[in-house]
């Protein structure tokens, strides 16, 4: 194997694949990267066995030329240092270039690396996946989708489903929901161009981070697929493969009140600052509780009391506020993050009562969905 | 104790004296900042009673207003709280009032902070120390000299002196000396119009490190005076006092060879980097070791090789090349960071054999010395 590659692209291409790589995965080789030169171009593997990401740079693009002088092969070497190598290197180019002893040289200026590869063969096949039944979505999209529901999954082992994001295609509508059984956080987009349809697909939180992290924000779609035990995210030059969670994720439509009591509307920045004050005082100790509380006037009191440091009371205007009065105790995390994923200027808070969950909407727009539970105070 | 201060500076004196409070200071009530209202202005205080710093906020300075309607008083509050609520404020004025019970109301806009402070009594007085003894150094000229020795400083509790600069002011020239007994930097520099002389003078690296994070590049002076175990940094706004280590300083000019056999001079950044990259394959296993070897015509190789990741070797030109031919081996970690320190485009370094400290030195410029102890291979 032997080609002459642009650094930038090889950099970035790394970079991708690496975000699979973990230091301790459960087979040997895949603590290293996949190269495989082709004469159309180079693909990069890395895998963790539960998520693997295959990053393609073709030999030329748009008329310029990424990869020259090309010998056909494949190699594995040590994700731990060639990232490293690969960024540091002096020059624009880098030749790399593999012997039948399986010692690669890599080359850029005077800067000569000889490392040990492994064989590429005894690197585990990724499984192919039917790309017939798949969908669309543009890739800012499903950034938004991601961000606005993994924060809510569970981080405890104890339920392993519920560390997974819920994904439903039914009727032309694609569904998220997260919830980790004390928050939940869902979003609903049409998909047009297609009559496939799913449901029961837990894709792991953790996937869906390091998706987010690599995807760019651009106007491109990427192409979804779905097996049993897979599910596939395509874009034009990267496949991102993630195993799916084994079991039934729980019925959460159910969770959702369909009465209110009190409803109120405010400003979104305006409340998450004052929450976010709030907060301060509650540090670790009382899992960052504050109080809302409605008054006259369309005003609303968010409070928080820390016997041994002190308390904090600030009062904000609701644009809109009608039903019972209201006195409320929530965890100001969960709260935080449902209204930093809601990415809209006035929100809508409905409440059915102190002990029972309460909903946040975007003021205008029913496909973002935050519920939380209340804290129960005495 | 009442007044309204201008919020940003009041951010920023609480940046500053926070870099002293420790979270398991000696004496309890050190956990807090102690707040002092006088007729002319606001001082904040923080003590982790090896470093103390005060910072003062003007009630008018230039024209400017930043603080008003002040009630003398004093009050000291937790620093786990108080800064990030000051930094969380909503408004660009905040009222700060105390009461006889020691609660202290923070108000800005329509948040409200009640917090517990704690009797100002009964925080430790600071030593005062006699300033008629001073001398004057320009604030960049301090922070350059201790980026270029800090680093050195031992981290290692063996030899608790080690841990500290040594400063010297003798004949108009001002030293500071720091070496963990495997590499040595020094720095000179002239002061005039003072006929101040110390030496033995020990300073923590720890103390000088945050009086290089809080002093901001300026052309204006800091004062410096020393006692038998304390030494003060003034400026006009600041004053940073710390103590200094008990015990003799090591005699290290005798360290510092007088003969060279082999001297080169070669670009400092390209040297930087080649060591950079050859301390790749190095990583934690073999202490980063680097070897140098002088070749023909002016070309001098850096290598490195771990038997089972691979090797790595580069060449560079020198400027200039004269003397023994040499082979000879050290952690790049100390060059790297030797290199880093020299601030000019073209280092000098001499060398007395394989087995014998090397001096690394700006090529015009005397002032600057670096020396590291080779590492014997086999």
């Amino acid at each position: 194997m032997k080609f002459i590659i642009q650094r930038e692209q090889l950099i970035s291409s790394v970079q991708n694949v690496m975000k699979a790589v973990s230091s301790r995965p459960v087979i040997p080789i895949l603590t290293g990267i996949k190269i495989e030169a082709k004469e159309h171009g180079i693909t990069l593997t890395g895998s963790d066995s539960d998520v693997s990401i295959e990053s393609y740079i073709p030999r030329e693009e748009d008329g310029n030329v990424n990869v020259e002088q090309i010998e056909e092969g494949n190699i594995v070497l040590q994700a731990k240092y060639f990232p490293d190598i690969v960024r540091k290197l002096p020059e624009k180019t880098v030749e790399i270039e593999s012997d039948p002893n399986l010692k690669v040289t890599i080359r850029s200026g005077k800067a000569e690396f000889i490392l040990n590869g492994q064989d590429a063969d005894e690197y585990p096949q990724l499984p192919t996946i039917q790309t017939d039944d798949s969908f669309e979505i543009p890739i800012d999209l499903l950034k938004g989708m991601i961000k606005q529901t993994v924060f809510a999954v569970s981080t405890m082992e104890t339920r392993p489903i519920l560390t997974g994001v819920n994904l439903n295609l039914s009727n032309n509508v694609l569904k998220f929901v997260a919830t980790d059984s004390h928050r939940l956080a869902s979003r609903e987009v049409p998909i047009s161009n297609t009559n496939l349809e799913f449901k029961n697909i837990v894709v792991p939180g953790k996937s869906l981070n390091e998706l987010n992290k690599i995807l760019v924000d651009s106007e491109e779609t990427v192409e979804i697929s779905v097996t049993n035990n897979q599910i596939l995210f395509r874009t034009k030059y990267l496949n991102f493969l993630s195993r799916l969670l084994d079991g039934n994720y729980p019925e959460t439509a159910r969770l959702i009140p369909e009465q209110y009591k009190t409803q109120i509307q405010v400003k979104t920045k305006e409340l998450l600052s004052t929450i976010d004050r709030a907060s301060l005082l509650a540090k670790e100790e009382r899992n960052n509780v504050v109080r809302l509380t409605t008054q006259e006037s369309q005003l609303i009191e968010i409070s928080s009391n820390s016997p041994e440091i002190g308390n904090v009371t600030e009062e904000i205007m609701a644009q809109l506020m009608e039903g019972e009065e209201l006195k409320i105790s929530f965890s100001s995390k969960y709260m935080i993050d449902a209204l930093k994923a809601i990415e809209y200027d006035e929100v809508s808070i409905a409440f059915t009562g102190a002990m029972r969950p309460f909903v946040i909407r975007p003021v205008n727009d029913d496909s973002i969905l935050q519920l939380i539970l209340p804290v129960r105070t005495y």
